[in-house]
């Protein structure tokens, strides 16, 4: 009787120690951020004025001329963490997508630009002119409501819709993939993608000296920022869908490739360059027009790496299921497994000497 | 010779002393800001679905039906500090604003926002359906991008454009006005009071019990919010511009009150409200239609507490000149005085006993 007594004493004290060690886990997930300052700006953009002239006294009249409209700036919102490293990260989004892209998951876990400045990184994440906050445009705007979530499911290389790829480094619960339709948020004008550099360069004169990280669509206007800005000290470009390559060198039946001045093209060879993609990127044609995009994309990719580094640069093309990390979409960056992808980027940035 | 020698070594010692300190005092202006969790999430919303079928193979195919759109939902970023209060905060913008009217101000210094995170509340940003990262809608829009800066200069009270208003708390710089005109950002889509108040109660249901504020626009959808969700434990409303009445006790010939079933009504009677107003909203009637646009608003508001308070409520109309808060246009919580305004809403937080 004693010996069952104090039997069951032990596994109901082990089992409290369990669950307070459990409960104390599950409290202390994550050490505070120390944060000595964070807020929000505008950089960039331009002017326009209305011919006329302005009563103030009925500021309501139609037509009201004789005004101004200050648009096609980018809207930043920047955390400097306690102690911060000498390069800030400045974060660009692709098509139909916001900050919110690095800033947090479908799934509501922390997102890459949380991870960085967890590691002492300054962040600056960036809505391009025309998008998110930097709604103000000086160009109008047609929004069509259109339902296309579909497109961007099989797009993003999710799957084939309705279907998950096998392995899909992404939730497969209705409530995730809802959240994730919900980060999309459209153009609010007509944006050129020069109105985007100029943007993008305005806000490295604010942040100064760092690395620029693009996603997708993001990926043209940031090597013409890194061009325009010495302030960009490396670019880290997640599936980047386009790219810039010196007059002449533009290789026949590529995706994306555009020329550009040589000499412009050469301040690309100054600083190091790493471009990841993701899973699902077949070798051969496939009967999918989403897969034959990425395909493309990624072998103007791995031309373009060869142009940077035949011009005395330093590119990389990383083919994340090449080192082992596989069942990632056109999202990285967000996908299940982005702490192992952002561990694969911090031994880059230290091998580049880009994380002091 | 000796002793204008020593008061030479002792001014320079004391001009040392005093530099130094100016520079401890600008290095150490604020203690950093320790974040236990920080994030971002979309609430509420709907989806709708297209006719037709959609071929996987062939995503940009166009039409292409049998497609969701998810969309209608708010969008909100939140940071939670190290030992937090019990109320959390939920920030809700007026028209053409997003969540940037709480994060900052047009001259870069600290928005409410950040204020009242230091003070240990919890704090959720919101871009209501249709603006900023929620610009996800289900039904078109259309932006127009017509220059009309100066009608909101005045409509907001910062003066009669191109005049300041005298004494006002609003920096005369070009610099500032720019990037306070970029802080606008549009509609992105019909959106409806029902389908913002739906959102803000699912920003609710995510925040647990906390203080709405609402700016402006945000006024009106923000009772109905309270009405839905009893996880709005007080409101804090600057300058809102429309009132919920009970009906048949609409008063007549306001600007902005409408009639809701008394029951529904009851329920802000059961909760503490402030309501405030900044200045130049003249007594009487006036020859510039955006001051009778405000006294309007003013007048709707003291007829609305009147009968909150005669149900057995405890609502507050602050005229903020009245306690001798001078200055301040339309946008009290990032005027120049911002932390002087702070500094009135923490005192009733205090005396509500919201500040736990």
């Amino acid at each position: 009787m004693k010996t069952r007594i104090k039997l069951y004493l032990t596994t109901v004290c082990a089992l409290l120690l369990i669950s307070t060690s459990l409960y104390a886990q599950k409290v202390i997930k994550q050490k505070p951020l120390k944060i000595a300052e964070q807020g929000a700006f505008s950089a960039g953009g331009i002017m326009v004025k209305s011919e006329g002239s302005f009563d103030p006294l009925k500021p309501w009249n139609v037509p009201q001329g004789g005004q101004t409209r200050h648009g096609d700036h980018a809207d930043v919102f920047y955390q400097i963490p306690v102690k911060a490293k000498k390069n800030a990260m400045v974060f660009l989004h692709g098509y139909g997508q916001s900050r919110r892209s690095w800033q947090t998951t479908a799934d509501g876990r922390e997102g890459f630009s949380n991870l960085f400045l967890r590691n002492g990184y300054g962040i600056y994440l960036v809505d391009q002119p025309g998008r998110g906050a930097a709604g103000q445009t000086t160009k109008p705007g047609q929004i069509t409501a259109t339902p296309d979530d579909q497109t961007w499911f099989t797009q993003f290389r999710i799957g084939q819709y309705p279907n998950f790829y096998d392995g899909v480094q992404f939730p497969k619960d209705s409530l995730t993939l809802s959240k994730f339709f919900r980060m999309m948020t459209p153009n609010t004008g007509s944006v050129d993608e020069a109105t985007i550099v100029n943007a993008m360069s305005a806000v490295f004169d604010q942040s100064g000296d760092g690395i620029l990280f693009t996603h997708s669509a993001g990926g043209a206007p940031g090597w013409k920022t890194a061009i325009k800005n010495e302030h960009v000290k490396a670019i880290v470009a997640y599936e980047p869908g386009g790219f810039a390559f010196p007059e002449g060198e533009v290789p026949s039946g590529n995706r994306g490739g555009r020329g550009i001045p040589l000499e412009d093209f050469k301040k690309l060879t100054k600083i190091p360059i790493v471009i990841y993609f993701g899973d699902f990127i077949p070798m051969e044609e496939s009967t999918a027009a989403s897969l034959n995009f990425w395909r493309n994309v990624l072998a103007t990719a791995r031309q373009w790496v060869k142009v940077v580094n035949a011009h005395g640069g330093d590119a990389t093309v990383v083919h994340l299921p090449e080192i082992g990390i596989k069942g990632n979409t056109h999202f990285p960056m967000s996908d299940l497994n982005s702490k192992e992808v952002a561990d694969v980027l911090s031994k880059w940035l230290k091998e580049k000497g880009l994380d002091r």
